[in-house]
C-alpha cells in the first residue's frame, strides 16, 4: 500500500448549523480514512466556533473551498436553497461531493445540479442517512438476499417528537418534501422497486398555525411499485412518547422489520404490569450510527474509486414520489409518477 | 335472586360446519349461564355428529329450532346465503339471534333482514369476535379513555396462513366482503368513528387463479373517518409465518397496539442471533378467548335486557365499507361512503 | 383399526377439589381418546356437582372405584397424606394410574407406593404438568437437540401471586417439597442430569406467621448436576406482578429460556414509556395448556402400552432433592444427595 | 459563572493500552467541562501514538503527570500491579484520581492505597463503569425510589464472548477478582445493601487450559446481604450469542430488570419463526455510553466538590467477596465477609 492510499480523504464542510456541525465532529473523530479539512458558513461565528473546537481552518467563503487543493471532497450542509449552485460549483472543481437532502425542492434546478455533477463525474452521494441504520440496512439486506420472497406489502411510519417552528414549515416544501421524503427513498431502498402511482390524504391536527403555510401535519399515502408492491407511509409531527421509525417488508416467504431502539433496556414489572422507557427522543440520538456508516460508506467508495451508494437516481426519485404526492392531496385522486416527471 | 335469573340462556346452533361446531362447543362447555339446546345442519349427518358429542338433540329442520319454545336464542352459522332468510324467521318468532358475518353480500338484503330484526325488537348481535380479543379491546380501551388522545392514525394488518379454496372464494364476495370486512369493523371499533371515504389498491400476488373469481389476494385500503382520522388496513391472504392480526391507533397523546401472540413463551439464543416461534396458525388457535367472551357478552345483554354490544349499525357499516372498496379498486379513485348508500 | 383400537380410555378421577375438579373437566371435554369414567370426593358433595356437571357417576369410595372393570385408569387427585394407599390400592387393582405430586413426604413412604407400582407393573405418571408447558418443553428439546451444547449453567425462577394459607402450609411440607419441588423436576428434566449436592438459603420475607409452621417464603438453592452443571432456583410466595415461572438453560452452544407469557399482547405507548399488561394471575391461567398435554401424553402412553414419560425415578428424585434442601438449611453447608437417599 | 469555574478539568492519563487508550479518546472528544491534558504509557510507542491521534502532550514518566501543575486530576488505567504505587503517588500529589479496578489482588495493599488517598482527601473514583449503563441504573433508581419494595432477591448473569488469554489469567487473580468483581459491586449497588456471606461452586467447561492457572471459567455464587437479601451470579468466560449482561432485583412490591441492547432492532419473520441478531459482541460496544456517563460523574463531582459517586468503601468491598468467593470455593462451604476482614 501507497503513502497515497492510506492518506486521509481530505473532506471540507460548507454549513455548520445542527446537522454540519454534526457531520464536522464525526468526520474529525469517528471515521476512519477521513479528516476534516476545513469548514464554512455564512454565519461567520458558527464557523468560528466550529473551527476553534475541531482545531481547523474556517474559510472566509465556500468558494475558497473549491479552490483548496488540499480538501478532496466538500459535504454541503448549508440551508437547502444554496445547493444547487455549490453542487454546480463542486463538479466545476472537481471536489467529490456529499449533499444533505433535499437538492432542491423544484426539479428543474435538481435536474440542473445533478446533470452539473454527471457531467463532471465527479463522486455524488446524497445524505439519505437512514438507509444505513443498521436496522433499516437488515431489512433491505433480508429482501436483497430473497428471505422474505417477493415484497407484496410495505408498511413505513415516520413521526417525529416535536413539529418545527412555522417558519421553518413555510420554507421546507411541506411534509412530504421535507419529511416524507426520506420514507419515499425507504420505500425504493427496501423493495429495490420504483415507485409509478401515489395516493395521499392529510390533516392538520397538531399544529393548526400550519395552515399559514399551506401544509399539513398528518398524512397517509399509498405507493404502488413497479413491481406491484404496495406501500402505505403514514406521518405525524408530533409522537408523544418519541421519535417513531419503523419499517416493514411483507413478501412471499415472510417479513423484515426494524423497530424502534428504546432509550435503554431496563424495565420495571409491578402489579400495573411492565413499563418500559420510551423511544429516544429524536433523529441525532436515533440515527447516529447510521451518520457514522454514511460517512465509511463515502470515504470507502470515493477512495476505491467507486460509484457512492446513494447517487444520482436516488437524489432525484424521492422528490419526484413528493411532488405526485403533493399533486395528489391537492386534487384528491392518485397520481402517476409519469404526470410529474412530464411537468 | 330468583330461579329465572339464574336459569341459563338456551340456545340453539342452526349450521354446525367447522364454525358452528366450535360455538355449539363454547356453549356448552365454556359459557357460564348458557346452556346449548338442540343443533340443526343441512348437512344431517353433521347435525348428527354433533348431537351425539354434546347430548342435545338435532333438529329436523331449521323452522323446528324457531318453534321450540324451550329454546331462548338461536345462532346462525350456517352459509351466508341462508342468513337473511333466518334472520327474518328468528325475528317472527321472537328469538333472541346471533348470527355470524356477514349478513348477506347484497345491501338491500341487509337491510331486510335488519328492518325485520328493528321491527321485532329481539336482541341481536354480529360475529364480529375480534372485538373481543383481550389484545384488540385493551386498544379500544386505551382510546375510549383518552389515554392516547385523539385518534390521528391507524394501522391495521390482517394477513392469513394460508388462502381458501376457488370455489370458496367464487361465492365469498371476494376479499374486502370476506376477509377485510373485519378489519372495516376493527377500524370503527377501536376509533369510534364511522368512514366517511375508500381507497383501494389490490393485487394478484399469491393465487392466480384468483382471476377466474375476479378476486385480488392482496390489498391495501385508506379510509378517512368522520372525525378526520386516516386509517390504512392491508390484507393478505398468504403470510408465510401464520396468522397475522396487529392494530394500532396513534393519537395525539400516544400510541395503542395489539401484536401477535407467539405459539409459546420460549427462544433459542445461539451465535445466529434469538429465535422464537411463530405465530399461532389460525383464528382458532388466535382467536378461541374471543369466541368465549363473545358469547359472555351476548349472554349478558340477552339476560339483563341490554342491547348485545356489536349489533344493527354495526352488522350494516362494514360492509358498506367493503362495496365503497371495491368501486374503487374497479374505477381507480377514492370513493365516498353515501355514494354506496345511495345505491 | 378395530374397534377396540378406538375405544376411549376411561379414567376415574379421585378427589375432585380445585385441582381434580379441573383434571375431571378436561378429561370429559378436552383430552380426545379419553372419557371421565366416575368421579370420587371424600367430601360428598363435591363429588355430587361434578357428578351432576360432567354426567358421569359419582362413587361411593375409593374402592368402588378400583373394582370398576370399565375404568382402565384411576387420577389420584386427593390430599397427598392419601396418595400412598391410593397408589398401592390401584397398583393391586392392576389401573393404569396418574398421581398428582407430591407421592408422599416421607421416602420411605415414597418408596413403599413406588415398589408397589413397579411390582404390579401398571402404567404411572407424575403429575409434574410443568413439562408438558411448550415453552420449558422447547428449553429441554433444545437441550436434547444439542442445540445449546453442554448444559453449563441454569436458572430457574419460580414465584406464586400470593402465599398459601398457614393452615395449609403446616401440612405443606415446607417450601421446598411444596413449591421448590417443582424447580427440581425442571432442572432435571431440562438437563437430562441428576443432582448430585444442594446448597440452601432461605428466608421469611412475607409473610410473617410462617414461622408459626417453621416455614419460609423466599428461597435460593443451589444445585450441582452429575455432569457438573450448576443450577440457581429462586421461589418467592408472592410476586406482586403475578406468577412468574422462568427457566434458562446456557450451554457451550447458546441459550434456550422460556419467558412469562403475558396476559394478552396489548401495549400503551406514551411519554410515559412503553406499558404492557402483567402476567396471567396463577397457575390455572398459565398452565392449562399443560395439563391438556400431560392428560395426551398419559393416554397415549398407556394405549401404546408404553411407560408414561413422568414415571418412578421423577417421582421419588425431587423428593430427595428437597429433603436435601432442607437439611442444607438447616445446618448451613451442602448436602450431598447420598446423605438422603442414605437416611 | 467565573471563567474558573468554566475552565475545563484537566486529566492526564497514565496507561494507554485498550482501555486506556478509550479513556483518553473520551476525555478529549466526549465529556463536557474536561480536557485530556496528557498521557504515559511505560511503552513508549503507545504513549506516542495516542499523543499524536489526539494532540497532547505524551509524559516521560507518571511522576512527570504528578508534578504538572496544569493537571488537575489522573486517570489510572496501567496493568493492575502498578495501580497501588501510582494511587499513594497521586494522593501525595494532591491530584484528583480516577482508577481502574481493582486496586490491587492483596487487600493489605489495597488498604494502604485507600489510606493514602483518604489521608491525603483527594477525590477518588474507582472504574466500577457498569453503575453508569442506563438500564442498570435504572434498576437501581427502582430500588431507590422504593418502586420495587424491600428487595428479596436478584439475579446478575454475566458472560463473556470469549475466554481471555492463559497468560493474562495467570496474573488476573481468577475469575472472582477479575470478572465476577463486576458482578459483586452490581449486587451491592442495586440493592444498596453490603453483602455478609459468600457461597461459590464453580467449574472449569470452556477452557482446559486454565487449570493450570488453578483458575475456572464458569461460577455461580449466592450472596447473603445485610439485609436478608439473597442473590445469585452466574459468569461464564464464553458465551457463543455474545456479550451477556443482565440483572434483575424482585421485591415486595415487584421486579426492576436490564436486559441485553440487541446489536440492531431489525427481525426477520418466516416459517421458521422469528429471527433477531444476537448481542453486541462485548464491552466496548455495550458499555461506551456508561464509560463516558462515568466520567460526566467524575468531573461534576470534582468541580463541585462533592466525592465522587463510586469511591473508597466501594472499592474495597467487591474484592473482599472476591476473596471470600475464592475460600468457599477451596472449602466448600459458605464463607462470612469477617472471615476474610479478619485475616
Amino acid at each position: 500500500m501507497t503513502a497515497t492510499a492510506v492518506a486521509p480523504l481530505r473532506i471540507g464542510v460548507i454549513g455548520v448549523g445542527r446537522i454540519g456541525r454534526m457531520h464536522a465532529e464525526l468526520i474529525a473523530h469517528q471515521v476512519p480514512g477521513a479528516a476534516l479539512g476545513a469548514v464554512y458558513d455564512a454565519h461567520e461565528p458558527s464557523a468560528r466556533s466550529v473551527s476553534a473546537n475541531l482545531g481547523v481552518p474556517a474559510a472566509g467563503t465556500a468558494q475558497e473551498m473549491f479552490g483548496d487543493s488540499e480538501l478532496d471532497a466538500v459535504a454541503i450542509c448549508s440551508s437547502s436553497d444554496t445547493h444547487v449552485e455549490l453542487l454546480v460549483a463542486a463538479a466545476d472543481a472537481g471536489k467529490a461531493v456529499f449533499c444533505e437532502k433535499p437538492v432542491s425542492l423544484d426539479l428543474g434546478e435538481v435536474d440542473r445540479a445533478l446533470g452539473a455533477i454527471e457531467a463532471a463525474g465527479v463522486p455524488f452521494q446524497i445524505g439519505f442517512n437512514r438507509r444505513f441504520d443498521p436496522a433499516h440496512a437488515s431489512v433491505r439486506e433480508a429482501v436483497a438476499s430473497g428471505a422474505v420472497g417477493e415484497p407484496h406489502l410495505v408498511r413505513i411510519s415516520s413521526r417525529d417528537p416535536d413539529p418545527p417552528p412555522l417558519d421553518y414549515v413555510k420554507s421546507s416544501g411541506g411534509l412530504f418534501l421535507d419529511m416524507m421524503i426520506h420514507d419515499f427513498d425507504m420505500a425504493r431502498f427496501v423493495t429495490g422497486s420504483d415507485v409509478v402511482e401515489v395516493f395521499a390524504r392529510g390533516a392538520l391536527r397538531i399544529e393548526p398555525s400550519f395552515a399559514e403555510a399551506g401544509d399539513i401535519d398528518t398524512a397517509l399515502v399509498t405507493l404502488v411499485h413497479a413491481d406491484g408492491c404496495l406501500t402505505a407511509i403514514d406521518n405525524s409531527r408530533r409522537a408523544a412518547y418519541g421519535y417513531d421509525q419503523r419499517v416493514e417488508v411483507f413478501g412471499s416467504l415472510g417479513m423484515a422489520v426494524s423497530e424502534n431502539p428504546q432509550a435503554h433496556t431496563g424495565a420495571v414489572v409491578s402489579a400495573d404490569g411492565v413499563r418500559r422507557p420510551p423511544n429516544p427522543y429524536f433523529f441525532l440520538e436515533r440515527y447516529l450510527p447510521s451518520y457514522v456508516r454514511e460517512w465509511q460508506a463515502f470515504v470507502e467508495a470515493v477512495k476505491g474509486g467507486a460509484t457512492p451508494p446513494v447517487s444520482i437516481p436516488d437524489a432525484r426519485a424521492p422528490l419526484v414520489i413528493g411532488l405526485a404526492a403533493g399533486r395528489s392531496l391537492r386534487e384528491g385522486r392518485p397520481v402517476r409518477i409519469e404526470e410529474v416527471q412530464a411537468a
